[in-house]
């Protein structure tokens, strides 16, 4: 397996993820103090979509004293936003509706056209808004959510950032990131940019705010520097919860990439291509119908089962019956693919329609600073 | 010698930099064009205090043409401007007069804090606008000057500093400036925050203007690579004029700098503090008086004839009978330095006021992005 911000691919072993990254379980007495302060549960938290965690404790301790925590979280604009994108960001709204919490957005624009050989900036920041209206289709209240688009909100990521680089060698830089001679000045930086948004609720409200991170576990290396100068700055450390990866359609190693359009489910997908997509994904059913019958499936391989499982069947005693009815042959690999099917075009249908409406109020999201 | 943007030291062999650096000497064509476009001569070019450039000619091709160009120069904040650095800034000035020219002046609070361990962000900003006083003073005009303080304007600056970073390698910016691993990662970024000037008056007009730096020899390694980039970008190279250093009270080696204050005259120091540090200045006179009137004295290694023709007699008469009669004996270095306290003390008596001045009025001058 390898698990790094830029690629993930392999077989993922989790247990060993919090081993070597060094971050921790989300234990059940944790989760059910989650639950209890949110009111509800959470199907992501119940599975363990979200299965791992830096001081989530500690960000609830704050919470139960009265202090209020911003969510940050963010993308590197490109085209094609697939469902798999969607996963940490509908997590988070749910965080944003039970917690009153602020979402800050981060789109680095900077960093799309920086690493990209062939990418102007001009496009990378178009491509920025256009990507922002798939973050605002999924409902964040908009008194409470911040898209920054980082060459346009420079100015105060700006201040964050010199005081982060200021304490980040290029040594460092480049064993966390990989980087090496051949690279240029500006990625290096970059990282102390993406690093600014855990600092900038305070920096704009003028007082320490604890900030909360929904993210891949892959993403992790980017905030071990930040919490390290966190504490140097005078802000707090950021806290993250960490979910494990939907897979692509194409079986259960690695995860969904844009990289390959053939088993990913786009969020501008029509309802055919949905179809066309999940005819053709990874079965974990018998040989043939009569040997599934008999002998059933494996649902924890099968593409489309696991599918309902993070994101499309929130029920539990659903996923229940799915899963078992699976597992003893009862259901077959071509129905959970139409269940699937009319649960996901169902929700690109309405997400497309309120992505389209985004467009008109998208001012609206965007940070003044 | 050494020469580099952080140290100069030694005798300054100046014919062997122009080599080294691949610059080209001011010849006398060159300098009657410059002087017939200025429609008046300048004594530091008649001097050859201004001795290099590069690609001088090629800008008064382009202004000749109708095309105007821009002058940029700037100053990482520090209290204690010397009347050193205000010698290019005096000829940006002419420069500005005569050749109707916009001025981008950059104050790099950003590469003060970055640069300096025990410097805080605020307080290089803050200086940052303390040594701003000192450009106005020197009466530029408000509606053809803009200073730019780098964290208050970055927003057009970052754009343009990205397209120069990512064509700037680490390895480039080691080899030119001397990086390692060690340096922190916000140093070789801000080297393209420093060629960001070069392009903003493009920028910002939206078509190609031509640029002219005024700078010391010693800076112009910052140069070398936007120049490289340039022409990738679609802009002009940047013209550059470059000064020999006015060199230290204490001696004709070096230059005059703010790290050695007993020797370096300060534009807030006062008269008595002026007069104090001019008669410990080195002297090129003879041991005693008599010797002096007899073998005469050298007034090319003497401090108070050098800052006499450096900056404070611009008259050629005057300071070819002030050398003629210093070399004969006839002058000792008691009048020379008599003669350079004056003028001094009456430049920095008007200069504080103005500088006092420039308080009320310095948003006139700010960079409005």
């Amino acid at each position: 397996m390898k698990v790094t911000p830029w690629e993930v691919s392999g077989r993922i072993d989790y247990e060993k993820l919090i081993k070597e990254f060094g971050t921790s379980h989300i234990t059940q007495p944790l989760l059910k103090r989650m639950e209890k302060l949110a009111g509800e549960s959470h199907f992501m938290l119940e599975r363990k979509i979200f299965f791992s965690h830096r001081d989530l404790d500690w960000l609830l301790d704050r919470y139960e004293r009265g202090e209020q925590f911003a969510l940050y979280t963010g993308r590197k604009p490109s085209l094609g936003i697939h469902i798999g994108h969607l996963l940490p960001w509908m997590f988070s709204k749910w965080i944003q509706d039970k917690f009153d919490a602020d979402l800050y957005f981060q789109m680095v624009d900077d960093e799309g056209f920086l690493a990209k050989e062939d990418m102007e900036l001009p496009e990378s920041t178009r491509v920025g808004y256009e990507n922002a209206l798939d973050v605002i289709a999924l409902g964040f209240d908009p008194d409470k959510t911040s898209i920054i688009i980082d060459t346009e909100n420079i100015k105060p990521l700006y201040k964050i950032a010199l005081q982060v680089a200021k304490r980040t060698t290029f040594s460092t830089a480049k064993a966390v990131f990989g980087f090496d001679n051949s690279t240029n000045v500006g990625l290096p930086f970059y990282t102390s940019i993406q690093a600014a948004p855990c600092f900038l609720p305070s920096y704009l409200k003028k007082m320490n705010v604890p900030v909360l991170i929904p993210a891949g576990i892959d993403q992790d290396p980017y905030w071990r520097i930040t919490r390290d100068i966190a504490p140097k700055l005078g802000y707090y450390k950021p806290a993250a919860i960490h979910n494990t990866f939907l897979p692509g359609l194409e079986g259960p190693e690695g995860k969904m990439s844009s990289s390959k359009p053939e088993t990913t489910i786009f969020t501008t997908d029509s309802a055919e291509q949905v179809k066309k997509k999940i005819q053709r994904a990874f079965s974990g059913g018998g040989a043939t119908m009569k040997e599934h019958k008999e002998k059933g499936g494996n649902p924890d391989i099968d593409a489309a089962c696991q599918y309902l499982y993070y994101m499309f069947e929130p029920d539990n005693d659903k996923i229940k019956e799915i899963f078992d009815g699976y597992r003893s042959g009862a259901i077959s690999t071509g129905e959970v693919k139409d269940m699937l099917t009319k649960k996901i075009v169902a929700f690109l249908t309405e997400h497309q329609k309120k992505r389209e409406q985004a467009r008109k109020h998208i001012d609206k999201f965007l940070l003044k600073d």
